[in-house]
């Protein structure tokens, strides 16, 4: 980032307190800056304020890393945490994969036409079924074959790779491995699943099948942070469908496919523009 | 039901095999019947086939007692479970309340406007709070109130009351006590009842409260039978409605009471039209 | 409005210009008020910003009479439109409806159980149907029967009735007359009607019928401010429900009651919350 | 078609009268065929009867021709408009593009994938841009450039190209030009569309600049047959989604990509299922 600021979303969170929008315009607007997009929360029960604000700075007229000093220094007064981000970082993603192609096509199909404005810049699978897919669209494909003796060995050399590529976020699409605590917490908040239920329903394995059991009316897909507990992180985004008595575990799984790779790009587009903010076991979206 | 017939609808399941539909259709075109909409549904794991054919005859050529008597070897040939509704039967219908008055408000004014076409036979509460809307509606209203102590007595009087009135139907529209089994034994597939959460997420108490903890983006309402396990009988109806961090547990219940009440009320107009089938712990919807 | 504030609503208006928000809450802040929530959007063609700041004031520290006067000062140098509102006034609506009770059975009841946090001052209809309605939940009912020959002289004496109860908002539920021009300049952006298709989709008369013929598969609700064109207002909310070719006109029509009855709902809420702020022939909601 | 039948589809409509139900499945009976799924409808207004039936013959001892032959006899005797389908007869699909890869990217993806189960044959496009995408997935693509001069000429040559290359269906996947009346009329309820809105609103140019204009809170996209009146063919299926104030129309062009897909998509689906019947300016889905 250099003098040339353009477009800048500054996130800031802390207890609430009278007075916190009013500096935190207030300090935009001394810097020369004009917001464009302005959305904040308070959670009723914890009091915690939340802010996203998206503006617009001159070209020339400011420095970059006066900026960030004043909202380095705001954020100490008030004990918050924060972070700005100018539109020029283009973020570096790793996508997961299995055997499935649906999700993934999704997000290389949206990132081809410019929707996803980051850098996939690689492909990870415990299969080679997909690297004919990757090929076409010009991304790097990487197999590890995990069995249980060799998933931590494996997972290592996956931790390595994505801090040699410097990845900011790894997208879980429909990778059909439970990663390890050692993994999770490499990248907290930053390992975007999708799970094809609606959770907390139908956690765990083969929630199509057990929906099917069920009898449910509604099938859904769920995308979330993932945590160290399985199906259990921050919720960013879910969607549903309605089904019947006519459709079979298969065509849920048909139904289902749509729905997931929908829920999962939202979600990925919404952590990319830094409108996910985690708030303990929930999510604020500033849509 | 007389000589005249007008309308029937017939219901009927046995395992699948071939020409049921023909030797269906055939009696019905026999007895001099037009088939004026036929549903069936083979369950792809169990091969159980379900069918509804609602059906017109003339007023004068048939005698009810010959075509019941007609379905009822047909069925017998086939060890068939099946029924027959006239729509000249009118179901009596019971609907038990607590304090809430969305769902029985919601209930109360379908009937008056004929779109609920049964009898509201009466309102059992445990709480005499909505004793003056009943009456508002003409409806005989029943106080049991009920505590630990008393609730299989207060039961008992309430199934005598039920049994005395000729009740078809129980509606639980927002009844804040679980039923013992031995009532709900007396109605099989005849209690359907409303849980303010989109089943099997959130089942128990305090649903909207355990969503907002869980911090889901969609709540939901299922209607479902009351079988001897808490809210796990066969679903009839579920819906639901986007939420947001904006939501508190008061904003939750709030857009759930239009749920709550849309839910219930599809779910009970498809009983009384007899288009809910059940297919042991699931349904079969001829909508 | 005394000298104890409590909560407060602001609206605020003009064309777009840096520091505007910093400005607002700086002021708030000095007045000593706490931002509960803000939401501002900037149009994207006309560059009009729009505000809306919802904020708590502690009940003794502050004169409303001030608050209100550092905002007019402010307004009037940003050339804006601008409005404030105490949590302590309430509106007065009057409902306005032909024969159909299912719209205004719903506002009757979501006023009882404290929904919409307005006083429903009375009801104006051109039949007497619903005067028992109305009776039941106390509101005083008002018939002028309208001819072609009697329709200004009629409506004359509707806002004559109107001023006198110092009506605030008009609320077209189902009233299945057109006003004149005069009576829409008398309430502007303070009418709110229903129309029973998705506008723009069959505007006029009749549109389930429409819906029919044209065999779309989704019919809709339509809730905007009445203008001098008909069906043409800004739109406050719209929703949709899915049919089949099994549905008839009838059927249309009563799957349609739900939406038009919760459509209604949600924009006499939002405009009462003063959410809604138009935009030339469209509408900003704050939700 | 050999001797080994395997699954049928039946379509079969004709002016509704009694016994039709039971003499089209005491044929299929009497034929050694199981009915996997039926359905009928009767139009409330032309009394026309339609009735999809599917279902399975044994492999060896039923001939083709035979079963052919006796629904021919029966629809000639009811002045039926009939057709019988077998599941191994593969629909060949032609796909029309012009620059949007979108929907032609969704119906690619799907056919790879198995779930349309017909052959895409060709690709036709009045620009070269999608030829190394339909590279990619092995289909021939042919460039037609078209000029308001040359259009019936090369209209001519697609014609002559879709005849030889035995197409039954064409596929409009966001082709930006209006066809002549007399390619309409090669493919009468052959020609599938997608229109970027909720028809009847919107129809004709640039309809999500009209959204945005007329300030919708909820966009739609269309498929239907292609007829002689431009977007006014039987609708086979819509859907929709929220917007809000804060969305351009670049943001509706974004979201309403996501609709036209997953429309046009199910549109084909049901098409190729034999699960459309044309009424008149209707359809009739049997889902």
């Amino acid at each position: 980032m250099g003098s040339v600021l353009g477009k800048v979303v500054l996130l800031f969170s802390c207890q609430d307190q009278k007075g916190l929008v009013a500096k935190i315009a207030g300090l935009i607007h001394e810097q020369g800056g004009n917001i464009l997009d302005l959305d904040e929360h308070v959670d009723p029960e914890s009091r915690i304020f939340f802010i996203r604000v998206s503006c617009e700075f001159p070209a020339v007229c400011t420095e970059a890393e006066e900026l960030r000093a004043s909202f380095a220094a705001l954020a100490k007064a008030f004990g918050a945490t924060w972070s700005m981000h100018s539109s020029e970082e283009r973020q570096r993603l790793a996508i997961f994969v299995s055997r499935y192609d649906h999700c993934i096509q999704e997000l290389l199909w949206r990132h081809r036409i410019g929707e996803i404005a980051a850098d996939i810049a690689l492909v990870v699978s415990n299969h080679p079924d997909l690297e004919p897919l990757a090929m076409q669209y010009g991304i790097p494909f990487y197999c590890f074959p995990v069995t249980p003796e060799t998933k931590v060995e494996q997972e290592q050399k996956e931790l390595e790779l994505l801090a040699r590529e410097h990845i900011d976020v790894v997208v879980l699409a429909r990778y059909m491995q439970v990663l390890t605590e050692r993994f999770v917490q490499a990248y907290p908040h930053r390992i975007i699943n999708i799970h094809h239920s609606f959770l907390p329903a139908f956690s765990g394995g083969n929630p199509y099948r057990q929906a099917f059991q069920r009898g449910v009316k509604i099938i859904g897909a769920t995308s979330h942070y993932v945590t160290e507990l399985l199906d259990d992180g921050p919720i960013i985004q879910q969607d549903i469908i309605r089904i019947s008595h006519r459709d079979s575990p298969k065509d849920l799984a048909q139904k289902g496919r749509d729905l997931e790779r929908m829920v999962l790009a939202r979600a990925v587009l919404w952590h990319i523009e830094h409108r996910v903010l985690v708030n303990g076991r929930k999510t604020v979206i500033f849509e």
